[in-house]
């Protein structure tokens, strides 16, 4: 079958690789009909990969092909969702709703245990706690939304409940990539009554109003701080989500918090150390981590499935297996927002 | 009148002062019935005062003996308890019950506006909005519980609530000291089922005990840590209150949270940074700060004065204003837990 290997910086290839099979009795077998290019798989893009020929891709959706001898609930020939991590599904995060720090747990396309989903199948661990089965035709329209699901979408929502976004907040989403718009989606459903988007893609801001962004922040810096005070009567805002990672992001989510606020953040860390002292003085929660995405497709899936909330239209542009390298380039140049794969 | 003043690290006085007076016509002035020595104030006993001859103290009770012109609440002959800090009462902080963020508020006793509470007297900036009365004999028994709802139990029912502490929640106290021991009361008061206080002092030991502590662990370090993972199936604990404010102390509460947790703080912080990535890959939530004592009256209160909770227990020595040197003394050797002052 044919994968999306990365050899180091900037450089992505397809190969063929050997077809995904079952090893343990709680593996599935499934083969993607959607993946994409994800906003964290930029960092190993600039940076370099984790592992040699790193198998990449850590969001799918797919139809399961084979089951392993203790897989109790998935079956063959059902359409999942495939989260991000893989999770056992019984220990105590999971019961939490932390799937992302199941004992039993991992990343996909990150140079793991797992391989990756930029690839024609996957062998997916504890299939059972692992897959999200849908009632769904294959090629229905709703796919781009759904497909959000595995990573996305819920990784905005994340920084929301994170950011303890509720009903009449303040809220200032710093990012404008595909985390940044699904964070707005994410403020406006919890509530939300102001939400500024820091951005300065014009047709991502456009986008973002779309989603329910009430206000836009185009500076940067203590400029773009000084801005977000002006238009929340000079105190800041209750809820940041945090969707980018640097440092210079996480800088500004702590600068336009008010005191008494929570800063919700998802972005990838780039960075040692939060400020210790600001922080406690100003009362300021500083939340947030990998998403449980998991946990949250419950919840989202019903907004999806009725057209609600659209996270589908992060993706501006659908390629085959062979546009992945190019996928890439374009989305690490800013040229494309978020890139599907129908492999 | 009488007050007293620090002049340099392990130097306090009391002095003769000029009599507290109203200066704005917001002001109350109160005679204090009892106040008490905190924690907090030995981080200046042992690095010297902010200012040149600090006037010491920032938890009271006392009588209204004057009110300005445009007070319109409190009366004269009012008991009072005097949240640490004086806020507006108006304000968008105060109306969420920030009053330690609130936008004319200050601290008492820190060396700033307002002088401090371990003295005969005591103006009160912003009465209506900072001082709150209680229905109570000034020589009540419950006095001593009721002195704890200016600062140390309110600080402690800060740091359960900034830790998300819940019903069956497991949770840490790191710290013997008075907060600390308010923490486990406030934990034990917002369902925790297993409380597990950190420290050495035995005496404060038995008090945790008294108050709901489960489990001890003695240990320091990294032999805490792993003493409190193996009290916790492995994995830690829930919520952590972080009630010491050293870096130590906030190293042994990040090592000892469990993924998905949440520490709360209310240490007066003595270190610059956080850890920004560990936090992060484990969703540790961090939180907390000065705690609005004031917000959380109306909640203590009634458990107060029905004797549920007996946080008064803390004080363990009782003397005079002529008393307060020897008291700093006392307490900072750690002879003494916490110091009531009869003025």
């Amino acid at each position: 079958m044919r994968a999306t290997i990365m050899y180091g910086p900037h450089e992505v290839g397809i190969e063929n690789v050997p077809d995904a099979a079952i090893k343990d009795p709680t593996d599935a077998v499934i083969r993607i009909t959607r993946a994409c290019i994800c906003g964290s798989d930029l960092w190993f893009y600039k940076d370099g990969p984790a592992v040699d020929h790193q198998a990449m891709g850590h969001e799918a959706i797919g139809i399961v092909e084979d089951v392993g001898s203790a897989v109790q609930t998935i079956r063959p020939g059902q359409l999942v969702i495939m989260p991000f991590v893989y999770s056992d599904g019984s220990c105590l995060f999971c019961d939490e709703g932390l799937q992302t720090a199941c004992v039993h747990g991992g990343t996909f396309g990150v140079g793991g245990e797992a391989a990756g989903a930029q690839a024609e199948a996957l062998r997916i661990p504890y299939a059972d706690g692992t897959l999200y089965p849908l009632n769904v035709d294959p090629d229905d329209a709703l796919m781009p939304s759904l497909l959000s699901l595995s990573d996305v979408m819920g990784t905005g929502y994340h920084a929301a409940v994170s950011a303890q976004v509720g009903p009449g907040h303040t809220v200032a989403v710093v990012g404008d990539g595909a985390v940044g718009l699904c964070g707005v989606i994410a403020a406006r459903k919890l509530g939300a009554e102001q939400i500024i988007i820091m951005g300065h893609h014009e047709d991502r801001i456009a986008l973002a109003q779309e989603f329910g962004a009430t206000d836009v922040v185009r500076e940067r810096g203590d400029a773009a701080s000084e801005r977000v005070h002006e238009l929340t009567g000079g105190f800041g805002v209750k809820s940041v989500l945090e969707c980018v990672g640097s440092e210079q992001a996480m800088n500004t989510a702590l600068g336009v918090v008010r005191p008494g606020g929570a800063v919700g953040r998802v972005g990838v860390a780039h960075y040692d150390t939060l400020p210790g002292q600001d922080t406690f003085y100003r009362n300021v929660t500083v939340s947030g981590g990998p998403a449980p995405a998991r946990a949250y497709i419950d919840e989202l899936l019903p907004d999806v499935m009725s057209g609600k909330i659209q996270p589908g239209k992060v993706f501006d542009s659908t390629i085959g297996l062979d546009g992945v390298p190019e996928g890439y380039r374009a989305m690490n140049e800013r040229q494309s927002l978020k890139v599907l794969i129908r492999p």
